[in-house]
């Protein structure tokens, strides 16, 4: 396919480390696609036959079918999925297969069918996340009431609820939908006409091209269409960002299956047991979770290293785009799955978190909070003493809640009976009624809006 | 500050790893910003009496003052910027600033400092990026019909313009201006008053400090909006990806700067010499951008695995969100200011450019096209055709158009004298008139519409 | 300094991107004894007169002592450390400091001064991950005995002791000194006498050099000497493995200082509070080492980009190769000292660690052992038997050893009154005495041998 | 084969999680080695009857026989390497297979077989990296005389050899293979033993099986034993930065290759055409290795921030250790043997190599060096000189040694006739004699030092 300029064909380590089919083969439907496109506009203008146009249409939609039943078998010498449509198409319908390269070139070929695959999956992680959100609310409003201790540090700070905490990753979930709403609107401009790397001279309707296959429209510079693999970069970094997300619910799940949390028991379908512990229940599901944002990162990271620095145009170096963009796909939505499922099957033992939450001193905010508004003393102050009290409480072993009033008002006569409906776990979380705050009610309104929003899409 | 539980302070290790004065005393605006808006609305709501709001505010104004005056005096012993503001404000106003602190807590205090800093850092990139479409802009006007080699795999490839050359790092900063832009619509929320993570039982009105620091609502989930640095993480991704072009760029003038190309000389204020070869002009401007962008998607890199599987809420590793996004845009600043610099001063050799593309077969294409559309031969047989035709140019040492009638006519006998108007690099630029092609009246069409958009921003 | 070819100075924006003497005059004594050595050698083979080598020395001296005494004040006008020297070389001494730079360049310069200053952060990092380990010892054999469980998944496991977990600990420790030893001996060999890339045609005595600045011989190759940060990289390489076995730690801290946990008390002197919630005692110091692998992660990719793809020699990227060392180092040094005194001052609580491990039918491997062992069931077998024996205790909520002979035959009649003692958690561990286990005779030989190694360094 | 614990079976999106099939069946020889080793030890010692273990034993090597035979037929049911050939086991032989497991575990078995694999990788990687060496000195003594030019910041600095050149990457790749050695020294210990994480309470010989495996002896703390993946570390680190060291010289060949240069031919063998551009011969083979080195660093990148934080002992998310090896080593490996044959077989064109060096005043440093040795000149003021000089001869476009003697003498009257040989670049790099440098003899002699390193090996 080289024209007849070299004397002898690469050698076997060339052939190794050159052939792309075996990763790009994934892109055929959106080679087809391309194609179809192309030659359907080729004919329209008449830059070639318009029986040739028509016998190269029905010899992909052929091809396509075959894949699509069969799918593609490799053949290192036809070293990539391109070339495979292609010398399957000259087998079907002879030397016209020769003229749907008119007008187009491997460069700007690659680099739509490369884009409608990304577009592709902009949608199906759209499409999961809303999912993961929906069963994140369903949770949520179950648990509107349920407390649980709120921690920083991964110490307890104060009670939140569990419809709260979750609803957290609701936020999360839809800035990530943002982000890859964002990178798909970004990359939706065609670059089928750039040819190799400077147009062509052809007379093509680069308008009609973009519009058959969904893009807004077509790119403005064909040196930069060719060259550039930002909307591959979008895609792994909005998927880096979601993966980070997803880890960290994935280390919550971790801990709070842990035997000293115990507040989640994780459901028989996503956990596993041990070869040699059979006690073990193990969190499985959710450890890989976390474990694949490390690879999802290294994919974004691999990209951009090899990104880096590449002059203009086509380098052969950004043949490495795809296997860290399929790699990332695979493991993010496979996450996103497990996650999902998690989030619906998981057994909160929101007695468990209760009586944690009780444990921890997590109303102290509140004692402090109340020195504040019922004794009128400065912040400050009201957190030193409550320090105190906490100290005192922290030496006994008990709740604050179980001091005695004449202990409290020990470290500081200010204090009144009226105090103790403060040091609840329920007073507090109702009392956080704030905007986003954590009392139920904001849960209820949180929830209703975020159910408004999944249902209004 | 930490109450009267603590018997022992900290050691000087721990002091000395704890303290972030020495990097996020640059948020001391935002701070102030912050607190300015809070307080009033303290005040407004009736939260802290009218006069401690007043007094709070005219000491934070009278802060604002001295650090811009003087900058901001380090004292470990105060670890942080905040406590730094706060330790004067009581020096200045006494025991009312104590009540400053009141329904808020470091954790949503420093997310809306550190939003407030990145939004900042997002209009300036974004301003940065504007002076440098600029001056592509300018010099592609200039260059628009000027004939390049246009190379891929640094293999000249066809001619193009380099106007057209420019105009393709033109798209580049655009999409990066749109990222950005994404970015700073994305974090416009305000997590002041989410308090510790729970929200607060004072009274508080999110919306009146929300608008008062310019956002566009207040974040809706207070678990959330301390635990999250999905901002920070959307500025380092969208500025490694600008670094990422950058680094193309710079490459581009390394390598055209070089003695075998010659395609350019930089200005002497952007190059250095060698304290041991006088004969060097080294492009070091251009060097230090490109390793800059290994720097910056290190950057980026950090704080990703900072957050890495991060439990909710606010956990202390992320204190290690601020140095990574600083260091990134002092060096991204540089790196922009210095690329613009560059663009507007070098001289570009148009006749060396010119000659090395006459010198490359530039015009292979343009000769498989003219026997595709005069000679109706289907594409890979001309392809074939034209390999045939370079091989034989290459072994004799000339150019394509240097060859006789007959000695093309020997390799096929389709090919007539009509065929070397074809070859000359000008038509071959000219006739490249696709949309977002190379040819100069293109280059001219797209590089108004570009400058019709930087000048109705 | 670059010879009389250039017209105009630098831009304000090339002086700020181009000046390394912000970072890089932390090099002032490497770069002063490297001189030393040069000059030494100079004068001995006669290649500049004695007296003006005698100058230099002198002059040498006293800018270190005015450099020791009072630092290195910056002038951006003098770009880096090296400038700065020389110009107050040529201050005190007149002309004969032009002498110094014969036969050698900046690049064989830097790279030698570079090299000493990793070369020392080898041996400050050896000695601090020394006291590390014998921290960690210390407490090993405090807790040879002590029970706690064992974790697998962050589920509970098998009974361990924590003089066996605590060594863990001292294992990776011990390998990364081996990783920094090997990086050191690497990179001994001294580039000085590179000259800026092809060598010299003075009469100079490489050997000479080298052994004056410690190093084991000159560099084979001038032209990779000046262009290899490979010793950087293995240092950064090193520390940040060193830093994922800080972070697993730090982790640990974290968990076991949660409430739900409650294994440690951390120290007053590494612990934070809370600016509003008074209760809380912050694991601040193992957050801030957590989070710091993240950092060091970073600085280490950063390089790593920075130098991908640079052709020879010396290019100016490679300034870029000091800030991701310098700030590794740092956070590196500061980590392994808070560590340190985290390991040496925490207060174990060994009573909470052996109630956890007894609720968490650690001991179930142990009676599937016994199952195969005293009544020689297969492995798989046993193992399906001590599920079910699990099964019935978790749903009863008892411990394994509170279930009655009658209901572990009613599962398995060969299941005996002798299995109980195979239950107990002292049991447990005192059996897996095989090498390298937890037994706590195991432990206290692995203890006693890292003590003879730690102290026969 | 968890126990009877579990009530419902994974869902299929656990399955698709879970499964490690996919990638750990190349594992499959070190899984049988291990188990061989394991099962010989067991029957050596009494643990299992000496008729199980010979039975075990003969099953295993029935399977080993079948998979080379065969490959390793995926079953998703059994999710990974180990319960292939345990199923096939007891398939073979029945109940007594289930004995092969006693007084392991998977953690100690994985840890074990993974080891094995990843030191098989560093034997496989010396031997690769010997042969390209051997192919760098075969070419550099082929090239010790021949003219290129040095270059630093891509600018020409100074008259090189290509053989100096080309032995720079042998002294490069040495340092690789010692760190390769370095890492393997390391992770010589045999994990085998360990078991989940706390030892048997079997009377196991560890030594035996650490001998029968070829390791240095039994690691030394089942907990760490289990959680170790340094030795994966190891290897991706050294691996990376063989990989930056390929990526330079790839980067150079590419620069070398391009039209403007023209310094090398790259083989038919290891170079492609252009499906549009018939006159392209592309790099393809050095793009690849170059692009590879972003994918290599992303596979440490990923194995980094997996391991960070994760408690002891074994976590799930281990299970992520295995892909980025495995891409790691198959790009790796790949990209050796390319570039090896691209040493071996690549066509330098000396000539244009010459004429290129003496186009860019490459014996600038040699006028200025002769002005200090003949005329007694410092050197910052012989520096100057030559910078005047080097302004002359480039304005008036010719070499130096093209300048008249009175011209030269306009600029410093001490210069005389005698200056005119130091100008040529033979006599510049015959100069340059000093060790390691770039002189004929020089090259010759570290060419045979380095081949008596490779034939002593």
């Amino acid at each position: 396919m080289w024209g007849g300029r070299f004397a002898a064909g690469p050698s076997d380590v060339m052939r190794a480390i050159n052939a792309s089919i075996p990763f790009d083969k994934a892109l055929w439907r959106q080679d087809i696609d391309g194609s179809l496109a192309h030659v359907a506009m080729l004919g329209a203008q008449g830059i070639i036959p318009a029986a040739d146009a028509e016998a190269i249409t029905q010899g992909l939609k052929q091809i396509a079918a075959e894949y699509a039943a069969n799918g593609v078998a490799e053949d290192w010498a036809l070293e990539d999925i391109h070339m495979h449509v292609e010398a399957r198409l000259s087998e079907l319908i002879g030397p016209a297969a020769g003229r749907l390269h008119t007008a187009r070139s491997r460069n700007d070929q690659v680099a739509t069918d490369f884009r409608l695959w990304v577009r592709d999956a902009c949608d199906a992680v759209d499409a999961a996340l809303k999912a993961l959100q929906t069963a994140l609310v369903d949770r949520a409003e179950q648990n509107a009431d349920a407390i649980m201790p709120g921690f920083t540090h991964l110490q307890i700070a104060q009670p939140v609820t569990l419809g709260h905490h979750l609803l957290a990753y609701y936020e999360m979930f839809a800035r990530d939908r943002d982000r890859f709403a964002s990178a798909r609107k970004r990359m939706n401009q065609c670059p089928l006409g750039s040819a190799a790397l400077a147009g062509t001279g052809f007379p093509i309707d680069r308008d009609a091209t973009a519009a058959a296959l969904g893009f807004e429209r077509p790119t403005a510079n064909s040196l930069d269409a060719v060259s550039d693999r930002d909307f591959a970069l979008d895609y792994l970094n909005a998927a880096a960002q979601c993966a980070l997300h997803l880890s960290r619910l994935a280390e919550e799940f971790i801990i709070w299956a842990s035997q000293p949390y115990g507040f989640v028991k994780l459901p028989d379908s996503f956990s596993t047991g041990s070869s040699i512990m059979p006690q073990k229940r193990n969190p499985d599901a959710a450890e890989l979770v976390r474990g694949h944002a490390g690879r999802i990162i290294g994919c974004q990271t691999a990209l951009m290293i090899t990104m880096k620095g590449l002059p203009l145009a086509y380098s052969k170096d950004m043949q490495d785009d795809k296997p860290p963009v399929f790699e990332c796909e695979g493991l993010l939505m496979l996450s996103l799955a497990a996650m999902t499922g998690m989030v619906a099957e998981t057994g909160f033992d929101t007695s468990a978190m209760r009586k944690a939450t009780e444990r921890g001193f997590a109303t102290a905010t509140d004692l402090a909070d109340w020195l504040v508004r019922q004794a009128g003393i400065p912040f400050r102050e009201a957190h030193h003493i409550t320090g105190a009290v906490v100290k005192l409480a922290e030496g006994r072993g008990v709740a604050l809640d179980a001091l005695t009033l004449d202990e409290l008002q020990a470290i500081d006569p200010r204090i009144s009976q009226a105090v103790y409906p403060a040091l609840s776990v329920d007073a507090s979380v109702a009392s956080r009624n704030s905007y986003g705050g954590t009392a139920p009610d904001q849960v209820r309104h949180q929830a209703a809006r975020a159910r408004a929003a999944l249902a209004g899409e």
